[in-house]
């Protein structure tokens, strides 16, 4: 019985024999996402999917908070002449852009982009809202939006037309100021991806040919899919005073003098953050989440015998009011339809981190089976201590999710091209000398790709490794500036 | 000094001499919009707006998901096959909608639509998703999201092209189960619009004519503004079977068979609400704005004398300490650059409900001030109390609130039409008797509109009044079927 129920309900296929099909399925069957709606790129996020997707949401915006950033709402509407002010950015984002030329039956006379990234949408307000050096820092942030782009490849939380979005802008006296922020927003990645997400990941300068369109310089975090390719899941940019000068963000500084603002942005990607979590943390049996996204941290699941169903029924209630009034969010799941082991595998799909098994052996004994999701190990708790062992069961839950994550962070070493070409079939990074990541290296960027598909993600941030003595670029062989680190890439 | 700055940075007009004018100052100077993005009818949210807007949204899901509403996000993007679906529908939207017709330099193959309400996104989906009468009934809704609509006059929280949207979306197994729906969303509208927000209002069925396109009856809430023009505040709608008979929305029912369901959707007006807070609770010094809206129930403003500075700060840091302790939220505004007359000022202008005033005699009698916005009485409270002082003080400002929003609320009767003639410069309601509010009555709607300005907003859904014997219709002459609900409006 409970095996063809498993079957309707679960996933069909393996992770580590088919992911991507893997993926799809936990994706729409976990209630995350439908792409059924009919246009190419445009998803319905679903509910479960929108409940764990909103946590995400608070997370970031109870960080940048801390950080006096505000909240504001741009339109999704940018005029052309907006658009077209900084030559880089339009260049980088024209072929990208939907247009809104109509409206009723009019032509509009100036069409209007539905926002790609709303940097030239702030900065024109930025130029009316900041005029002394006292506005600086000016920090603020837009959340639970969308932004649109013409992509031709879609998939859900990793690349489509309409995605979700979370961006902050902040303008600044001097450049070191701007450069403090850059660090905090990597902080911010770390509080948030790494430290309650259990994504690894490393932070990585671009190379000039990878940089946003428009920045001075492009900080990114990059984690590791299960299938060895990298997915990007945050960008950092100091946009130095590119669009202060085309925008014309000026402030009147101690001295009097009118100067131009220097900018930052930055842009967690909330879809990427969403499929790192399925991606990485889940198994045959689904989504497995981390305490603080679950909707639930623990389902209830009573275990009827006949002539003992109100007993049983009974003791759930009151563990699930227990547990409500000590801070938890559970769910007491009583659909009498349904079996224990179809409810198993149902929440086990959707990823509570804690079961919570009540049946009239365990009321006899004054105890209840709890089970984590991570490892389904099975441990019989006394109920009087129900709400302390939920936190320790939650915590260890946690823990091996984490360590779990690590298994796909592969990071290999090449030095010479025949060594990388041997590596790349294990996934992950790999890192190689390189000549340059200025403009001069491009060309060896372009042939690398050709030829392997692997892109130069850039150098990291934090414990910048140097080529020994006599290394040479893997590609044309002139002495290596930098090890970069190269991946196959989402 | 004081009065200087006061110049600046205060409203410059009087609410009962220049209501519209005083409106616009509030939304730009208490930092709720800004108008001047360069695009008619997108407005920026600014800052103070954003964090009372998001209130209202956390209000209103609160509220539907207690009623277990779950949450689902759709595509900003409407194919246009879907809009033409329900005839009525798209006759009534079109010419209203903006048309993506362009991405990247391609002419895309089909146009879709921004949507101006998610209906047909929505049933597209739903003739998917629903099944059997198990899935029934079946309610979502979306939050925090945008419509477009192409509107010629366009005002910040009044009609904008874009503006913010909530909607709920319900399927049942029979039409009794709607119209119970449709009860629990007037409900919703009372608990926040009314008990929140302290927002008069009225449940009106509206005419025949006055239905959203496609829907079989519109019921709405209308708020009298202080201009004595009503405001709809929100509206829900029984959509029948007119939607799943256009999008093939079934159900296999208890007794096998196939059979369409009943729809209603429900849509709080987000920028309306706002505008009737703005409009309806502020004062000559801006914005007052109730507890529960309020990003700070309190301001703590430090007055300080030379060489008791330390003390002062430090006796405001322990209040704040304690108010937030007690789960308030609170500010301490220890700026250095403004006088405490420049901060009153301020604060009031952003309609913060209390304001602490702490000076270095307060502290030697252990007491502090407390001034309620609503009403400015100064109160002398004694520190040891402050908990309990600011709890009574937040309660009485909300009830002053609620009980000045009353002098709007103006309804009048007519029996005539010169009665009629001379009750319109009174402004708010008036009740009159009316030939009939189906397609019989419309004729003597737009006559009466013609001729007053006035529209025929519907019949009360509760108390509704009968006409005396013999009463007449005040436009045609003939019998009165109803007692209607007249007014200009927004």
């Amino acid at each position: 019985m409970e095996k063809k129920e498993k079957h309707e309900l679960g996933i069909t296929v393996s992770k580590e024999e088919n992911f991507s099909e893997w993926f799809s399925q936990v994706v729409f069957k976990a209630n995350l996402a439908d792409i059924r709606y009919g246009l190419q790129g445009f998803i319905v996020h679903r509910e479960w999917g929108m409940r764990i997707l909103r946590k995400i949401y608070e997370l970031l915006e109870e960080e940048v908070e801390k950080q006096g950033h505000e909240p504001v709402l741009f339109p999704v509407a940018i005029p052309q002449k907006f658009f077209e002010k900084e030559k880089e950015h339009v260049e980088g984002f024209a072929p990208e852009v939907f247009w809104i030329t109509k409206a009723g039956d009019n032509e509009l006379e100036e069409p209007f982009a539905l926002r790609p990234t709303s940097e030239t949408a702030f900065y024109s307000m930025y130029a009316l809202w900041i005029r002394s050096w006292k506005d600086l820092p000016f920090k603020r942030y837009q959340s639970r939006i969308c932004v649109y782009r013409y992509e031709s490849h879609t998939r859900p939380f990793l690349r489509g037309r309409e995605f979700l979005f979370f961006e902050t802008h902040c303008a600044f006296r001097t450049h070191e100021d701007a450069m403090e922020q850059i660090k905090k927003d990597m902080e911010t990645m770390k509080k948030v991806a790494q430290e309650k997400l259990f994504i690894p990941f490393v932070l990585l300068k671009r190379p000039e040919w990878d940089k946003f369109a428009g920045a001075h310089a492009t900080y990114a975090a990059d984690c590791i899919m299960p299938d060895g390719k990298v997915s990007q899941i945050g960008t950092t940019h100091d946009l130095a005073q590119k669009f202060s000068k085309a925008f014309n963000v000026t402030f009147k500084d101690k001295d009097m003098k009118d100067k131009y603002v220097w900018i930052t942005c930055f842009g967690p990607g909330i879809w990427r953050l969403m499929a790192a979590v399925i991606a990485i943390h889940g198994d045959d049996q689904g989504l497995i989440l981390p305490s603080v996204l679950a909707p639930y941290q623990a389902v209830i699941i009573p275990i009827y015998f006949k002539g003992k169903e109100e007993k049983v029924e009974n003791a759930c209630k009151e563990v699930e009011n227990i547990l409500t009034k000590a801070g938890f969010s559970v769910i007491f799941d009583n659909n009498k339809d349904e079996t224990p082991g179809f409810k198993f595998n149902k929440w086990e799909l959707l990823g509570v981190p804690l079961r919570i098994e009540i049946g009239p052996k365990d009321i006899e004994s004054k105890s209840a089976v709890i089970v984590r999701r991570v490892d389904r190990e099975k441990i019989k708790v006394s109920l009087e201590n129900i709400v302390e062992e939920l936190k320790k069961q939650l915590k260890i839950n946690d823990e091996k999710i984490k360590e779990n994550a690590k298994k796909y962070w592969k990071v290999h070493r090449a030095k010479s091209f025949e060594e990388l070409q041997e590596l790349i079939k294990k996934g992950g990074f790999i890192k190689a000398p390189f000549c340059d990541i200025d403009k001069n290296g491009e060309k060896c960027a372009e042939e690398l790709q050709r030829k392997t598909a692997l892109k130069v993600r850039g150098i990291p941030v934090e414990n910048q490794e140097k080529p020994e003595e006599g290394e040479k670029c893997i590609v044309c062989g002139k002495p290596a500036k930098y090890i970069v680190w190269l991946a196959k890439a989402y």
